[in-house]
């Protein structure tokens, strides 16, 4: 694959402002710190900026500020971050696979492939499913009976869609990630065990959305799970049966939605940030790393719970042991208040 | 497949007392706002009972409270949640296999599969296995040799069972679950570095298991982990070497139970609740949320650790660090006490 | 396989000392408490000395103290529990398979394998990898291109490794684990969406790497994410982006690391124990079940946070609320005592 570009192909791209010499050949991306000949390099934090006189990037995208002090090749763009983001897809290391169906994939008769897709070794789809223009099946990922994916959808290797399953166009789905399971609907037998709810609904996603590696999204109980467009999902993510979540919110490694919660647009959960079932969650907000929310949140901003303070571990029983003690504390510390 | 009955066949299976017309054809269940044309829906939560009137439901499911003021199709039980639970399973999106064995499945020749079992492309079943009536198992999932699944077990795709591990009858496995693999076992080499220990031992796993997506069970370092009839277990769950899982229990998605641990039985552990290593839980007992139990338990009732209330990030961070100075507040409001 | 060894053969090669009958047969280990004939057992702490007098096993492993007041086989050694660890391999119940290939294998043409691996049905390998000596990939699993595998390492079945991986030697990999997907990298793109930032670094694997079901190590995005040699992870961990793990450190069931953070040698992280991102953690650290470790830790010890005491959740509700008013509180105390 070409991985070579000169640099003035890239300014035109990122429509940056070029100064240098734009006939440089740019082959690869790097930090300033490891960047060396035939390298990218960009400054998106100012607080590296001390790196910027002895890098060896060949080029380096960057604010105007730091161009002002800067006499090598370089890229001004207002968002230097963002520029380098986008241009990253210039230097991909996945292989791009061609449009081919492995003699080894086990398609039913009644699946709707369009032509231009990839469909590796092993990989097994049901019948009714519908793979769109583009998309890409990496080996033994299995689709389910009446399954969709739009457009230029990539799905990894060992990845498991359950049936009547919807993707939007240019989802990305990790290894080993499962979509369409069952949401874990019981109730009580009423004889100390459990009655199975068969779990009726599907799961739809949106465009641009992204799920990492190991993630697993429920499908409903009645009616569908719902992810919104450009949500992007770490590895290890939870999403139970009938949640919603809203349009380009971020979820960490670890983070969970329970069973039927809405959440917002533009929010952000932290590692392993939590949310109950049946609660709300409006748009723009932040759940720092381990918070579990408990109820509904109306106002945007960030949320936080059970974080404190770490210390040396001996120090930590000593003053959690007093946790234990606060209320008696507080009705104590009242009371001295009281005497006075 | 058929999905279409009358209300009558519905009430005779559920044995519901039918008010209104049994001869109306039932295709479909659904929410109470959400149901429509040959839909059955159930009131379960009284607090829903305002969505009543305003029904679209062809019939519902409802107690004979309810009932009294529903002039409707209906069906009154006195648990409409379990007899939803009970008539879900007529009306699942799941596709049911027909008996076959896929031709790119790789079956040892010493393994023993009963005739009316559906086994999926590219499965493998290892030697010695043994795959009882009825069982199912799906795209690309790993059967070891001496592995044993009991009737009507059904396996999703890409499920990994390893050597010598023993499912009762009717125990469904998502995708991406793993059991078997080796418990994290290993003893320090006095180098600095780790001896590790193999994991002798397999997993036996009792009747009516339900285990979730991308949920790993150990074997056992030395004799087997146990899990018992009837347990629920929600995606992302951990079971480390040899812990013993009682009847009944349910464990939410991310609780974990380490090392030889004992849970009792009809325990629930909600999500994220953890179980530290070598301790028992008695029967009865729930752990909320995020809990990480740390020592024995030995009188039902509900048990919570760590989960402090959500506030606002900046409020947060100015109690939490008072927490570091929780020993020393109460050392000097012990002080101020005697003082007076 | 051969699993029966003179107790001679067994003193002889873990260089104990032999008191008893070294002509008896061991086929097999077990706790003190479930040995039986053949079997031979440890005793590693010494609260289990009692167990030893009513013990049934043909021998045991003590160490020299335990050994006086014993008259049963035994083998002396000052690390009784190393012993048992060492010998465990000679009895472990996983079947060793022979070099061969899979005929269902896809292994592409310039794939370099070496000729004593074992490559189980339906596993795919991709353009430009390469299989050392002594390797074993079970069933369904997927080597990405360029990929290479030490001699000896062990892949279970279902594994995902993406392209541009590297893994040392010894490095054993349980099902449902993901090794190089991409990070979680994304740009704001400045309309309240995300740019997705490709990973264009791999991953580094030492030797002697044990990687747990279910585990996720994601590729860099520029610059390799570093496994030491000697790591050993438990199932469902996450390791982000450019993370370094340093030698001989241990992670038990879901700790993790975000992006860029640099964990030292020797470290322990209990379970659920998490590294926020861009941090660095020196050597010989511990850090107790569910911490967040939120900043640098530059010396050894143990830390924690988060953990709070396990009690009845109506004592903790009264409790946790209070955490609301600690900063009120502790100014309240602060006037109380400036009162006097």
């Amino acid at each position: 694959m070409k991985r070579d570009y000169s640099l003035a192909e890239i300014a035109a791209f990122l429509e940056a402002e070029l100064h240098g010499d734009g006939s440089v050949r740019i082959s690869g991306l790097n930090t300033l710190q490891n960047a060396g000949a035939g390298e990218l390099a960009f400054l998106a934090n100012p607080k590296y900026s001390s790196q910027l006189p002895d890098s060896r990037a060949e080029a380096v995208i960057l604010g105007s500020e730091q161009a002002k002090s800067f006499s090598g090749n370089c890229l001004i763009l207002d968002n230097p971050y963002l520029g380098y983001a986008k241009i990253s897809a210039w230097f991909t290391t996945a292989s791009c696979q061609g449009a081919s169906i492995h003699a080894s994939a086990v398609i039913h008769a009644s699946a709707m492939i369009k032509d231009d897709v990839y469909i590796g070794p092993h990989v097994v789809i049901d019948a009714g499913a519908k793979i769109e223009s583009g998309c890409s099946i990496e080996a033994n990922s299995f689709i389910g009976g009446g399954s969709v994916l739009g457009e230029n959808c990539q799905i990894a290797s060992n990845v498991s869609i359950y049936h009547d399953v919807v993707l939007g166009s240019r989802v990305r789905v990790h290894s080993g990630a499962v979509i369409g399971a069952d949401g874990f609907g019981f109730a009580p037998n009423g004889e100390g065990g459990w009655q199975k709810i068969h779990q009726i609904g599907g799961v739809r996603i949106g465009d641009d959305v992204e799920i990492g590696a190991c993630t697993a999204i429920d499908r409903g109980a009645l009616g569908d799970t719902l992810i919104g467009n450009g949500v992007i999902m770490d590895n290890h993510v939870q999403i139970a049966h009938n949640a919603v979540v809203g349009d380009n919110t971020a979820m960490a490694a670890y983070s969970g939605v329970a069973g039927s919660a809405v959440i917002g647009r533009n929010c952000v959960l932290g590692g392993d940030a939590c949310v109950v079932g049946h609660i709300t969650i409006c748009d723009n907000v932040m759940l720092t790393a381990k918070t579990l929310a408990t109820k509904n949140i109306t106002q945007p901003g960030s949320y936080s719970s059970i974080v404190t303070p770490m210390m040396k571990t001996a120090d930590w029983r000593k003053n959690s042991v007093r946790i234990g003690q606060l209320d008696d504390m507080a009705k104590r510390l009242k009371r001295v208040e009281g005497d006075k």
